[in-house]
C-alpha cells in the first residue's frame, strides 16, 4: 500500500480541502492519504472552531484514511518548526510522499528554490537579520531577504502564504534527510486569507469561520462544505453549546496576565523584548480580546506573532518546556482511521521509529503533557460547565475515531 | 482626641455591627472609632460580597470615623497572623485602646487566660502538635489543647469563635509590646456562623449573605441592616451587576489549577502535603466551586483552610512572597474617613511609625503589590466586562472615601 501525506488544519474541512484530497490521490497515485492535523490550537495562535475529534471525523468522512495529531509544540509555531514536526511525522509513519497546495503549483521550481537557498544560506541569513534590525517583522524580513537574493532568477514567490509553507516542507524534508517525494498542486480559487466568498463552491476557511461567527446558528455556508462537515458543525453546536474562538478565553487570559508577575510572563515561550510590560498595561484597559489585541499591536509584531505569544501564555507553556520538544517529534498520536487506514497502520507498525499512541493512558505522560494541557484548557472555551467537563475528559476517554 | 480600634470585615455592615459600635463608644469613652477592615478577600478565604470601597462607605455612614485596610497578607490568615496585623495597625495609627465582641464578655478573664497560656506555652504547644499528629485540624487541636491545659481553672471558652479571635488580639498586643488597652463587649443574639434569622433586628452576616444569594434581587434583609447598608448593596448591584462569591471565580480557578504544574502549585502559600495532586484530580471532574470543594474536603482539612489555599492559588500568592510580609504591617492604607476622622489623622500623622497611604500611586509599589493584585483579580468576579474594568481601576483611581 502506497501512502502519501498532507499537512492540514481542517478548520473546518471544506470543498477546497476535498478538491486538494482528490488531486493528491491523482498526482501521487497513492492508495492511502495520511493527514497530519493540528490539535485544538492552530498555527496562527488561535483555537480551532471545534475539537480535534470533530475535525478528525470530518476528515475521515471526506475520504482521508488516517489522521494523526501535529503536537502543540509544532502546530502553534512559525513555518520552520511547524514543517519540521509535520514532515518528520509523515516520514515516521511510513509515507512515500507528501503533497501540498501552493500558489506556484510547480514542484521543480520548489526543488530549485530550496537548493538555491541552501547554497546561499549565509547571505540569506545576513539579509534576514538586517531587515529585522530595521524593524521588519520576521515573515516580512524573510520574504524581503528572499526577493533581494533571487532578483532575476526564476524561483517561487515567497510572499504567497502557501508557497512559504511548501518551501519549508521541502526544506524540512532535506534537513531530516527524508526520502519523501514531494508533490504540489495549484491552489484553487480562494486565497488563504480571503474573508469573502468569491466562488459558488470554494471558499477559504477564514471566510467560512467569519460567516459562522457573524450569524451563529444560521449558517449560510452549506454550499462551501461537504454535507458531512455541515453535520459535524451542527452536531458540535448541539452537543457543546457553541464554537471556540479567542473571545471565549478572554476572561482566563485576562486573569493569567493580571495574576502573573512580569518575571513569570518572561518565562513563557516567545515572550521577549519587554512585551510583557505592554501586555500587563493593555490588559487593564481592555474589555475584549479584540480590543486588547488592537491596543497591543505595533508595527514590530505581526498579529499572528502576538496571538502565538498569548496562546503560550494561555497554556502556560514555558521556554524551558519547549526547548527540548520542538527539535523533533517523539510520538505519533493517532486521532482516527478508516478500514484502509487501519490496514496500512497494521502493515507499517513494526517499522515505525516512534511510538504510535492510540490510548493516552498508555503513553509517556511527560512527553504528551503539553498536548493534554492544551486540550484541557481548550475545554474552558465552552460556557456550559457540563459540556466543558465532557470535552475535557474526551482527551482521556476518546479512542481513535473509526469509520 | 481619644481613639479606639475595632477589627472588622463588615460583609455587610449590619445591625449587630451598629450595636457593637455604640457599645464600643460607651465602654471606651473614645471620641474616634478606627476600623481596621479586611480588603476584598476575607479570613475564611472568600471574596467579600461587595468591594472594600462600598463596605467602607457603609461603615462611615454608620458612624465609624476612620477605615483602614487590613492587607491581604493578614486578612486571609488564621487568627494568629490576622490578629498580629490588625492590632499592630491600630497601635501604629495612634489608638489608645481596642474593643472586640466576644461570647465571654469579661476582659479580666481574657487577660488571665493570656497570662496563663504564656506561662504554660511549652506544654500548650506540645499538646497542639500531639493532637495534630492524631489527625485533628489546627483549630480543633488548639481548642482541645487549651481545654486539656486549663481543666478546672476559670478561663475563657476557646471553642467559641469570637473568644478565639479576642484571645489572639490580646496575645498579639502582648507580643508586639503595645500599650493598647483592651475592652470586650458581649456579643448579642446571633452566633457567628448562624445561617438562620433568630431575632427581629440582629442577624449574623452569614445568614444575611445566605439570604441575599438565595433570592438575588429580592432581599428580605432590610430589618437586619441599617438603611445606609441596604442602599449601598442596592447601589452596588445596579452599578456592578451583582455580588461577589466563590462561584463567580470558578472558571478562573479551574483554569489556574489545570494550567499550573504541580511544582508551580507547591510554590503557592499554604499548599502543602501533596494536596496539589488531589486538587488537580478533583478539578477535572467538577462543574462548580461547591462540587469541587465537596470532593476536595477530607477530615484533615477544614473548609476554611481549603478555601484559604484556593484563594492563594487564585491570587497566585507564593510562599516566597508571603515570607517577609506577614511578620508585621509596613504601611497603613486609608480607605475612608469622616470629618472627625480627618482631624484625628491630621493630629496623629507625624507620630505614625508607618507610611499612611491615601494615594496608591505614591506608595511603595512592591509593598502594596499583593493588595493590588488581589483587587484586580477580585474584579474578575463581575460578569460584565465594562463593570469589571471600572472596578479594576477603582483600586488606582479611588481616593479615600469622605463623608
Amino acid at each position: 500500500m502506497k501512502a502519501t501525506g498532507v499537512v492540514v488544519e481542517y478548520n473546518p474541512f471544506h470543498n477546497g480541502h476535498l478538491h486538494h484530497l482528490r488531486e493528491t490521490r491523482n498526482a501521487t497515485g497513492a492508495d492511502i492519504v495520511v493527514a497530519v492535523m493540528s490539535g485544538h490550537f492552530l498555527q496562527r495562535g488561535e483555537p480551532a472552531l471545534v475539537s480535534k475529534w470533530s475535525r478528525t471525523r470530518m476528515a475521515l468522512e471526506a475520504g482521508v484514511d488516517v489522521v494523526i495529531e501535529l503536537p502543540y509544540c509544532f502546530a502553534t509555531q512559525h513555518a520552520e518548526i511547524f514543517s519540521r514536526g509535520a514532515i518528520s511525522l509523515l516520514d515516521s509513519i511510513g509515507c512515500e510522499s507528501f503533497c501540498f497546495g501552493s500558489e506556484d503549483g510547480d514542484i521543480d521550481t520548489f526543488e530549485k528554490t530550496v537548493v538555491f537557498i541552501e547554497a546561499n544560506r549565509e547571505r540569506y541569513n545576513t539579509y534576514i537579520s538586517g531587515f529585522i534590525r530595521e524593524g521588519m517583522s520576521y515573515p516580512s524580513a524573510l520574504a524581503k531577504a528572499f526577493q533581494t537574493l533571487v532578483s532575476g532568477d526564476s524561483v517561487i514567490d515567497l510572499s504567497k502564504p502557501n508557497n512559504i509553507l511548501g518551501f519549508h516542507y521541502m526544506e524540512a524534508r532535506n534537513q531530516i534527510h527524508s526520502s519523501l517525494k514531494a508533490y504540489t498542486i495549484t491552489r484553487e480559487a480562494a486565497g488563504y486569507h480571503d474573508q469573502h466568498f468569491s466562488s459558488p463552491s470554494i471558499a477559504s476557511a477564514t471566510s467560512i469561520r467569519k460567516n459562522i461567527f457573524s450569524s451563529e446558528g444560521d449558517h449560510k455556508i452549506d454550499s462551501y462544505l461537504p454535507s458531512t462537515s455541515v453535520d459535524q458543525l451542527t452536531q458540535y453546536q448541539l452537543e457543546y453549546g457553541g464554537f471556540h474562538r479567542w473571545e471565549n478565553y478572554w476572561t482566563v487570559l485576562q486573569y493569567k496576565l493580571l495574576s502573573s508577575s512580569k518575571e513569570e510572563l518572561k518565562e513563557i515561550y516567545e515572550v521577549e523584548e519587554g512585551i510583557e510590560n505592554r501586555m500587563k498595561e493593555c490588559v487593564k484597559t481592555s474589555t475584549s480580546f479584540e480590543e486588547f489585541m488592537t491596543k497591543l499591536k505595533t508595527k514590530r509584531y505581526t498579529w499572528t506573532r502576538l496571538q502565538r505569544m498569548l496562546l503560550h501564555i494561555l497554556t502556560n507553556t514555558r521556554k524551558e518546556e519547549m526547548r527540548h520538544r520542538h527539535a523533533s517529534a517523539s510520538y505519533i498520536r493517532l486521532l482516527g482511521m478508516n478500514k484502509m487506514g487501519r490496514e496500512f497502520l497494521h502493515s507499517k507498525k513494526k517499522e515505525m521509529p516512534l511510538p504510535l499512541i492510540s490510548k493516552l493512558s498508555s503513553a509517556n505522560q511527560s512527553e504528551i503533557e503539553l498536548d493534554v494541557r492544551a486540550a484541557e484548557i481548550f475545554s474552558l472555551g465552552l460556557k456550559n460547565a457540563a459540556a466543558r467537563k465532557k470535552l475535557l475528559h474526551q482527551e482521556w476517554s476518546q479512542p481513535p475515531v473509526m469509520i
